[in-house]
């Protein structure tokens, strides 16, 4: 049961180097590490007190030149750091320069020319798995932070990073190869009766408990996956109803074209806004076109997948529509909405009639009991609007040290998982053989193992996906 | 004599605080500065040690924590740095974050609510001034150092900002002022015959010197100007002729648009391409359009007045338009280019008969004898005109300690100190009393001060202009 180091040797023993901060702004982090780092930085770069750079402490600041033989380059600030004490567990110096493309380019080649080569995107951090100083849950959290727009999606990637969600792992795992020692120990003490029996249903609670852990972190994908990437919100209702003007004032801005003639919106256009610290995804679909008394659905396809998708449809119609009109629509809007959480959006109540409002408060209240009266283009109750879209959002603040799984990844590992518990608790209930049962729960560790990328090395294309999403530098 | 304090009390004692790098990337730096950024930060940062900020040696970094009160914001490395050992000349810390714009606007507040506020753009820089950490000159250099995109550029700005043309003047004034002193002398013993004309003569000598030198540097602006802005090149030509083809080849992407339709540069196209190291401003003028026989210039004012803003105009021909066509346009262009550096540029000799080329090898060889032979579309000897570019340009390779000024206001300053001087030469010929010269040589020693912002405390208004056109965070 011993598990593989983690902590082995690091196949690409090269040095690397890149810009780590962004384009623009005053000034600019050039990042070197490996075993060179030390011996490259130090062939352009002089300290200014005249002391050479492996003579000064780690982690200390130092002024100097960096320079191309007898060209000054730039004034910059360098630190050292010695592995394992760094981002990545090997040597490491970072370059502080002016932030001129030219000069950064300049250090970069220069580093390059002195053995370095070009950092790919992510390679800082993988080296810092590699080398154990972070697991890949803490490692993949890294992007989430750097990605994270909203207060939730930087709570959960923190509390990822800072390894909440690893504990809960480890925990676990634990727990899991108790039981197996307890399965063991029944195959060892197998023939003697009574033994046997008290164990099974024992293990079966314990199986039961472990599952339902399980579950909890597999359940709260789906909040994750809205933190992360937004709640999926479709925007849909009949031609020139103010979709796109609806979508813009929750936008803020004027992402989607905007026009009087009917049917201007001709390909989902899809934002992400943040409203009240929640990340929304919104779709603004093809709309529904009323001909000759007939609905048709305009790029009924788009507007299925998209209403599909969502997880809150917004359907929004013109407050002086026919309250026949708006019934028929409902025909064939309402099966589409079964599963979603469905408002009524009451549109252009400011150019309405007291009558053709009050008529749409009454009209379908049973079918969608959820309505809000709205102007989108004057912009009122867009307040009220946004309140709503929070509360069915359901994204309870959740505590800091609550785990919540954002990653596709993650969350096939924990089905898996649990999948493999399933057939532990089928295997206990139908007394079959100890080591068969044994079996599954490795099966399980080992899928819960996947996710920190602990308990094997994880296979190389594993950690290529993973780490082709960061940016370079980090 | 005395010159008042620069290093005299920041008016503004307040603490700033702003993001240093640019958007995106992996990290980001903020920077604080002020009395209060120690404590400011200290109130939101903890070190993971244990240790308080307070406690850890001046520019040691220190990984730790930063915090909402009890909400964990982000994993940070800060350093600090004391008064007057910084960039500032200020207590300073930067905080290293993780680059997400989210954590950096929470930081940002967080520091904004513990005292700290906004910095304006170029105000770190200005502070580092104003505590005479650096002189204006080095302070602007700080800007172009950023902002420079070209070998030359980053040169003159690194020159500059590691204080070359700052002790030139130094050296300029320290010779002007014993000029006074010589004058003063003269003054006292004045009524002594012999000892005035002696004097008289040496000092009309050393003002020759010294406007010598004060000539070379203003004149050296042409070049420095080019060399910061890039050398003004004007593309002229008939319409369809080839000239954003051309300016598309030179700029090796597509800001111009090409079309077959004659005329479809109807503004003046101005983009900036460094070229065998040298920054050239390319400037597409409108088509001179030949109709029945009739030469017309469209957009005739814009055309003029860029041509009159170059120093190199490229006049770009279809090889295969007719010789006698090609003089009546020499007759229109020629009059404007005349103090200019003129190539006429052959294009479209991947389509052109031999007899076409051979003919425009004589064709007004005596008006213009430099001509070059090319396809702008196939590509064909754009290299040759990239050589022959940088040739003309004339921007000689400069010493790395030679100075080159490239600001209007440093040119300005030259400009007024010049004139000063040869008021003084003028009553040194004339024979006029000591006391009078002596205030043109103070004048001049006054100019020559506001360069580098010594000698007075520089007005606010000329302070204002030179650091808003810094970015935020330097």
């Amino acid at each position: 049961m011993t598990e593989p180091e983690q902590t082995g040797a690091n196949p690409a023993d090269d040095t690397i180097a890149a810009l780590a901060t962004g384009g623009g702004g005053a000034i600019a982090c050039i990042r070197v590490s490996g075993s060179k780092a030390l011996e490259a930085v130090s062939r352009i770069f002089s300290v200014h007190s005249g002391k050479s750079l492996r003579e000064t402490e780690p982690g200390k600041m130092r002024r100097g030149i960096v320079a191309d033989r007898a060209e000054r380059i730039d004034e910059v600030m360098t630190v050292r750091f010695e592995a394992p004490r760094s981002y990545t567990g090997e040597d490491t110096v970072e370059i502080t320069c002016h932030a001129s493309p030219y000069i950064a380019n300049r250090i970069l080649s220069l580093l390059i020319r002195h053995g370095c080569r070009a950092a790919r995107p992510g390679e800082f951090t993988r080296r810092a798995f590699l080398n154990g100083k972070m697991d890949l849950l803490q490692a993949e959290a890294v992007a989430d932070l750097i990605a994270s727009s909203s207060a939730a999606a930087h709570r959960t990637a923190l509390n990822q990073m800072r390894g909440g969600f690893s504990m809960e792992l480890t925990l676990l795992r634990a727990r899991l190869l108790e039981f197996v020692s307890a399965l063991e120990l029944e195959l060892d003490f197998g023939e003697e009766e009574g033994l046997v029996f008290a164990d099974r249903n024992k293990l079966q609670r314990n199986a039961t408990d472990i599952a339902a852990i399980i579950d909890k972190l597999k359940n709260s994908f789906a909040a994750g996956n809205a933190i992360k990437n937004g709640v999926p919100t479709a925007i849909v209702g009949e031609t020139n109803a103010g979709k796109s003007t609806l979508l813009n004032l929750l936008l803020k801005d004027d992402k989607a074209i905007v026009s009087e003639i009917p049917g201007t919106t001709r390909d989902v256009v899809e934002d992400l806004a943040v409203l009240s610290g929640i990340p929304f995804r919104f779709f603004d679909t093809a709309g529904i076109r009323n001909t000759d008394n007939r609905v048709e659905l305009l790029g009924i396809e788009r507007t299925f997948k998209k209403t599909a998708e969502a997880s809150i449809v917004l359907w929004i119609i013109d407050a002086r529509t026919p309250d026949a009109q708006v019934s028929k629509l409902a025909e064939k809007l309402l099966p589409l909405t079964a599963d979603k959480k469905l408002i009524l959006v009451v549109n252009k109540i400011d150019v309405a009639s007291p009558e053709q409002i009050a008529a749409k408060t009454i009209l379908l209240a049973d079918a969608i009991p959820d309505r809000l009266f709205i102007s989108a283009l004057a912009g009122i109750n867009a307040d009220k609007l946004e309140a709503r879209l929070a509360t069915l959002a359901n994204i309870t603040e959740t505590d800091e040290h609550e785990t919540t799984v954002t990653s596709v990844r993650h969350y096939e590992a924990l089905k898996n998982a649990s999948e493999a518990l399933v057939r532990v608790g089928e295997g206990l209930a139908a007394n079959i053989p100890s080591d068969l049962i044994a079996q599954d729960v490795r099966e399980c560790v080992r899928h819960l193992g996947t996710i920190v990328g602990a308990g094997e090395i994880t296979a190389e294309e594993v950690l290529g996906e993973i780490f082709s999403k960061f940016c370079i530098g980090k």
